[in-house]
Formats: structure tokens, C-alpha cells, sequence
């Protein structure tokens, strides 16, 4: 009797997950664009690795009040070490250790994996990429407003000028607000601070609890609340309101909701960001928006969020609640952790993975015709294996095809012409080459257009012309 | 009295580092170049997660017998994770887990980070970039010498053609000689083809060692041994002499050394593997070498590893010796451990970072031309704040600057046209834009070209025609 040896059963780890064919074509696409402005803004190239000292790099999330929520820890020899959550801590880390070799004004960019220690669950994943721009070393408005226009400009590239809209406000005005209700202990204004930013996804009674004892997510997770007082409760709840402070749309107006120093200075800090925003392309893009508060600790003033306009479909036609894609503000605190001297620092984040998950998910074309174009993409010209004996001539051919830069292949299997067919087409090829014995004798080659299914047989010469008319999407 | 706050002290965790600069435009510009090579052979981009389940990648490191080197490990909720220490394993998870949705020969490409557990030392990195093709399900040599060739043509795009070499060989040789030495058991077997692979770095007395009780390496760290008898190390370290197997040149010249079964059938692999590489442009360039062994377990057949030939030289004038910059071989048992199908595989991998770190410790210009091109890279152009009531001025500025693609930013910085200057410097900036009052009022513009150090002031209306003349190189 033959011995049965138990088979692993291939599977992701939980929260993880694989990306390929045309949505990875599509996401490195959309990558070098990015960098493009980047560079085009002057930001410099940084690469920094997945671990970090723990203690370097703390536990800034955006939802460290939830629980199960956190880094991947290791204990190593002599320290503890943890992947990175984000590249903003990292970079303070990077540039306490370099800013003596560094430009006074440092500004570089960063593609990269971050990790999250999250209970894994639909749509919620573990590890994603980031894609930041960050300017170290500038306290002007200058460097918050040339960061707004910088996505603006970026969101132009990957999608059209009018599917999206950047959301500006400034940290100070909620904190000068949060005075004025006499919540000063900084935590209790961290947790209302997160509390608002959950309006959209948890509703006013889910804020409620969580201005309130606290909540019970759908599974089981609790969340302690903020304490608040019901006439504090009532207050931050009514802002939502026609007439309440988080439903203003225009900067001038709420100059005389409060005269808190801290709201003044934000609202001043708003006003010169968008006096260069109103003077780019983009000027209906940006907007002002106190509904935004964001839910980092780490934000001093300057804050803004991009989202997409247009109403997302999936693919059983239900609408889809659309995420920030895109976010930043000015954290003018978080570099003193390291050093003595105060850099002020200012940043935006891309989340690339929420942008493909977004076009997988829909079948609208929110990203335009540039999709459509990425996904009609096509594969290799393959060249069929007919006869094993002519493998000579098809190497040859093979030669030509890529020294004239035409991506192609030879059939690698060893199935029969049927089968190769299928591949090719399983490949998108845009062609593949037949070569038997009557094609070789006769110096002939056979080439399959494989959109329209026709066949036809050329004089070996003419190879490359006539494959350049079939690849010349390519 | 003031509280002194204790700060941080920023540095990298050990066996961890950063890649900023023109060496990192350099390292991205090489992935960009070999992908294309891998789009061009017909090869599809796939990207995994960091994190596999431990028992499916498992732990076939090349080094698993050095003591301290391994994985990163976690213990999630039900099972144990691994960051992933390659990007073949977790390949083998990928494509048993769907391969019924892929062609029937599977190509597929990867780019990522991976991490070994090593202990950290000088030259011991514990996380790098690795860039890979495989081909999954072909048996044929074709499959084989398409590797090899694509790595062919990838380093003379990467490099001279003149300064490279691949050497290829074929494991069933190694294994064949085993057996004609009776040594039958596959610990054993694998235990000497690692210490065969170390003859470079350790000498015949390290590798002596290693065949016999074992060795204590400098750090303290002890390798048990193969704990072959003297008369079969005595063989091993002979097979390095003049007229010893491992000194062979050539596939024909071996034809009689041994009548082994394995023996025979390696060799003949490998003469289907030259039919094809001889018959290119790179025959010089592609050599059999049976002194390569590769220390990875998996490799059942063809393997081969590209060097760089030219002595390099560090920076004292000292010479390095260069260890593989690329890798490969066949590995046809490695996916067996999911499926009850047997999916013949065989890959190629470079390691990107070797290459970057010779061109950083090396003063010698191995890397050509290219070089010289990418560590000259232009930074952007440097509007100066001369004076703080022209803001609108410069801003319109900037806009028609990258409105035309010119890689240009206002100074963000709070410091003098001094240390503005310097500024511009530190970024390479090919030219620095002044306006002052007076070029102001005159609709003039004031030009800096930083490399010549000549000022020259024109009219606004020329600014463009003037800036490309400097910028051409970026």
C-alpha cells in the first residue's frame, strides 16, 4: 500500500491578501505617476525598513482606541522592534538621526508596506501600501497649501479633473471649540476628536456613545467612551446640524463663531492655505470643510482629505459609502520626540490599495479612459510549438521579435495546438505565430490575429511589420 | 526649575537600514529596466503579502544550518506567521492555491522586500529587496535556458556587457558524485553541497571543517558538520585541484568522469541547456561552471549564478571580492507539498541590493555610463524668497514651471538668500530664480545657473526658453 502524505492547504493568512494581473499593471501605473509629481514638486526618494525600534517610533494610529488594533511586535535580542504602522513615524526617526547632512527644508516621498495588527475581518486587511510626501523643516502655509495642490494635481493624473474633491480644515478650530466647552484634558479631546471623525460610518448614536460611557462594536470589541457631559454631548451632536459649526462651507463665515485664540489662529492658518489654493487650476477642487477633523493624534493645524465625487456602484448596483483616499495635514510635534530643536512637519498620505480596491469592486468607470486602456492591456505574442523539431526556427523568431522590443514567448508546455490556444488567449496575445513543416520549407510563417480569429500566412520577412500592426497597442 | 523630557536617541534597528538619494534613484531605475526585461519574455507581475502561515512557506533558507539565522516568526490568534524569507515560497502557496485560474504554464514576476532573522553584523543585512521570474509547469530545458538568456539580457542592460558572467551547472552532477562516494543520506548530501558552495568565502580548511565534525565561525557561532570519513573529504577538497571535476570548463570534457545514472542525466540537461544559450548573442557570457552548487535545498537540476568579472575595488583602493549578484535553478519538487499534481518550476532571482551596495563601496565605474548619467541627476529649480510681498509673483512662477514639466518648487525654509543658496546647493539644483524688487517692477527675471555660478537677468516672457537651457539633463 502506497504511502498517503497529508498535502498543506494553500491559504492566505488571515487579513492578508495576493494582487496581480491587470489591478497590480494598473496600481504600478498608477505608482509612477505619483512619483512623477513628486519629483516634479521636488521631493526626493526615501526607502526605510518594514522594522523600527519600538520605542522610535511609538504607536501614533489612527485608532488606537480600538481594541485588537496595533502593531506586529518582536521581541529581539536586546529591544524590542515593530513593522512600521505608517512612514511618518519613521521618517521623524530618519530624520532626527540625519538632519545635520540633510537640506534645511527636507521634502521626500516614500512607497512603501505598512502593517497593522488588526483583527482580520471582510474588507479589513493587515498589511497595505502607503504612499507619502512629507516636508520637514517649513512652518509657512506655503508647504500645507503646495501639499493640497500636490494631490490636486495627482488626483488629475490618475482620474478626471471632476470625480473628486480635497476637504480643508485646520485642527485648531476643533480644539479652540473643545475649549470653549470646557474639555481641556487632552485625551478626553483626542477621543472627541475621533468620536466626530466616525460620524459617517457609526451615525450620531454611535458617536453619542462614544462622546458618552462607550460602544460596542457588531463584534463584541468595546470602545471606552469620552465622558462627556449630556450638555457637552448635545452641543458636539448639534454641530452637525443646518446651523451648527461642522456644516459651514465657507471660511468668512464662521469668523465670529468663536473668539478662542486657538480657533483664531486656525482660521488664519485656512485663510492664507487658500488664498494659494484659489489661485491654481484647482480652486474648485479644494474646499473648505470643518466637518473633517481626522483621527491622528498627531495634527496641529492644517488638515485636508480627498475623496472620490461620483457615486460608486458594486457590481449588484449598491451604492458603496466611498472612503478618503487620500489624506495629510501639519504635525509640528512629533519630530521633538527626538531632538531638542523644534521641526515643524507637514505631510499627505495615498492609500493606493483603497483606490484599487475601489476600481475592483465597481464597475463604473470613475478612473476613466486611462483604465479602460490598462486593462485591455495586451500579453505576449506567443509562438506555438507545432514541431518539436523546428524549435531552431522559432528560437530564431523568438530573437527577432524581442530585439525589436515586442514582448513574446515560446510556448513552454508541452500540451497540444488546442491547448496552446488557450493559453495564448488566457495570456490576452494579441497573436500567435504557427510554424510547421510547410511554413518552414516554404520560408512562410502563419500568424493568428487572435481579436478577430483570422488567420494568415506571410513571407518569413514581412514578420515584424505585420506583428507590429497586431502589438501596436502594446 | 524647567522639567528636562528624556528624548529618544533616533537610529536604525540593528541589521536594518535606510536608501536615500541618487543611490535610490539608481536602485529604482535598475527594477524599472528589469521589469520591462520581464514584460518583454512574457512574464506577468504578481504581488503577495509579507506575511505567509508559517507551516506553508516553511524553512528552506540557504543558510538554515548557520546557527541564529532564520525566520521571523508570530503567533497570530489560531497559528503561527512568517515574514516571508524569499519570494519562491510563498510563490508555491500562490500558485497552488490557484491554478486552476492560471495558464497552464504560469510566468508571473515579483518585486518585494524579504527578511531573514539573521544576527545583525557589518554586511549582514536582515531585510532586502528581492526581484524574481519563475516559470511554473514546463519541464522543458527551454524553460531553463529562457532564464538564463532574460538574465543575460537584463545585466547587459544594467551593465557592460563585458563585466558579467553566468556560470550554470546542473545539481543531478553534485548528486550523482555523492552517490559514486556512498553517501546516500539527503542531509548528509545537502550538508556537503552547502560546504562546497563556501569554498569561496571559507577556504578548504573552513570547508574541511564543515565535511568533517563541523566549525566555530569568528562570532562563536558553532556549524555541526557532515561527518564524512577522511578518504571522502579527501576526494571533496581534491575535486578543487587542477585536473578535479569542480576545475572543468566544459560540458563534453566531463562526458567519462562518472557513469552514474543522475550523473548522465545532469549532464545531458545541461548540453539541451547550451544548445539554446549558444545559439545568442551572450554565448561568451553563459559558461559551464561545475564549481557552482548553490546552497538552496530545493534545486533538483539546472542551476546557475551571474558574478560581476571586473576586479572591483573599495574605496581605500582595496580589492572586494564579489560574491553572485544573481541566482537560479530548476526546483520540480517544491509545489509537490500542496498539490498531488507535480508542477515542474524553475526561477531566477537578483539581488538588487548586492548591486547597489557595490556601487556604493566601490569607486571603480563598473557600472558605466549609466551611472555617471543617473549620480549627475539634476534637483529642481529653486525659486529664492527675496522678498516675502512678491509670494503671488513666484507662485505664478512655479505654475508655469511644472505646468511645463519642469521639476521646480519655491524655497519653504525661513532662512536668508545665504543659506537659500546653500539650500539649492544641497538639492543639486541646477539653477535658482530671484526676483527681487526691481526685476519685479521691470517684468524681469534674475537667473542663478548653479553650475556655472553666472547670474544673467532676462525678461519674463523668455523665463521658459532660459530654464530648459539649463535643465535639459533632468
Amino acid at each position: 500500500m502506497k504511502k498517503k502524505i497529508k498535502k498543506l492547504k494553500p491559504k492566505n493568512a488571515p487579513g492578508f491578501r495576493d494582487l496581480e494581473g491587470n489591478l497590480l499593471f494598473m496600481k504600478e501605473s498608477m505608482i509612477e505617476d505619483i512619483k512623477y509629481c513628486f519629483k516634479l514638486y521636488g521631493f526626493e526618494p526615501l526607502e526605510t525598513p518594514a522594522f523600527e525600534i519600538s520605542e522610535n517610533i511609538g504607536k501614533f494610529l489612527p485608532d488606537e482606541d480600538r481594541p485588537m488594533s496595533g502593531v506586529f511586535g518582536i521581541k529581539d535580542e536586546n529591544e524590542w522592534l515593530s513593522l512600521r504602522y505608517d512612514l511618518t513615524a519613521p521618517l521623524s526617526r530618519y530624520f532626527s538621526q540625519n538632519f545635520r547632512e540633510l537640506p534645511s527644508v527636507f521634502k521626500r516621498y516614500q512607497v512603501g508596506q505598512v502593517w497593522r495588527n488588526e483583527r482580520a475581518g471582510p474588507g479589513r486587511f493587515r498589511e497595505f501600501t502607503q504612499i507619502d510626501a512629507d516636508i520637514v523643516g517649513s512652518r509657512s502655509s506655503l508647504a500645507d497649501s503646495e501639499l493640497i495642490i500636490l494631490l490636486a494635481q495627482i488626483l488629475t493624473r490618475l482620474f478626471d479633473l471632476s470625480k473628486f474633491i480635497i476637504k480643508v480644515s485646520n485642527r485648531k478650530l476643533i480644539q479652540g471649540l473643545l475649549d470653549d466647552l470646557k474639555i481641556y484634558s487632552e485625551t478626553q479631546k483626542l477621543k472627541v476628536i475621533r468620536s466626530i471623525d466616525k460620524f459617517d460610518r457609526l451615525g450620531p448614536l454611535g458617536v453619542k456613545n462614544l462622546l458618552q460611557k462607550g460602544r460596542r462594536d457588531p463584534s463584541g470589541d468595546f470602545t471606552t467612551g469620552a465622558d462627556l457631559s449630556d450638555e457637552q454631548v448635545a452641543k458636539i451632536i448639534g454641530s452637525r446640524d443646518v446651523k451648527g459649526f461642522l456644516q459651514y462651507k465657507n471660511v468668512i463665515e464662521i469668523e465670529d463663531f468663536s473668539n478662542n485664540d486657538t480657533f483664531i489662529e486656525g482660521l488664519n492658518e485656512l485663510k492664507e492655505v487658500f488664498e494659494k489654493t484659489n489661485k491654481t487650476k484647482f480652486l474648485d477642487k479644494i474646499i473648505f470643510s470643518p466637518e473633517i477633523v481626522r483621527g491622528i493624534e498627531y495634527y496641529t493645524s492644517t488638515i485636508f482629505e480627498a475623496s472620490i465625487t461620483d457615486e460608486i456602484k458594486n457590481k449588484k448596483g449598491e451604492p458603496i459609502i466611498s472612503g478618503a483616499i487620500a489624506a495629510g495635514g501639519r504635525y509640528d510635534g512629533l519630530i521633538e520626540r527626538f531632538t531638542n530643536n523644534n521641526y515643524p512637519a507637514s505631510g499627505l498620505s495615498i492609500g493606493i490599495d483603497r483606490i484599487v480596491a475601489y476600481i475592483k469592486d465597481t464597475t463604473d468607470l470613475v478612473f476613466g479612459e486611462k483604465f479602460d486602456k490598462l486593462t485591455s492591456i495586451n500579453g505576449p505574442v506567443v509562438i506555438a510549438v507545432m514541431d518539436k523539431n523546428l524549435i531552431n526556427s522559432y528560437l530564431e523568431i523568438l530573437n527577432q521579435l524581442r530585439e525589436s522590443d515586442i514582448r513574446s514567448e515560446i510556448y513552454l508546455g508541452n500540451k497540444d495546438l488546442k491547448n496552446q490556444m488557450i493559453y495564448a488567449n488566457r495570456k490576452n496575445s494579441p497573436a500567435v505565430i504557427l510554424i510547421g513543416n510547410d511554413e518552414y520549407l516554404n520560408n512562410k510563417i502563419t500568424i493568428k490575429d487572435m481579436k478577430n480569429q483570422k488567420q494568415t500566412t506571410i513571407d518569413k520577412k514581412n514578420l515584424l511589420n505585420e506583428i507590429k500592426k497586431l502589438t501596436k497597442n502594446n
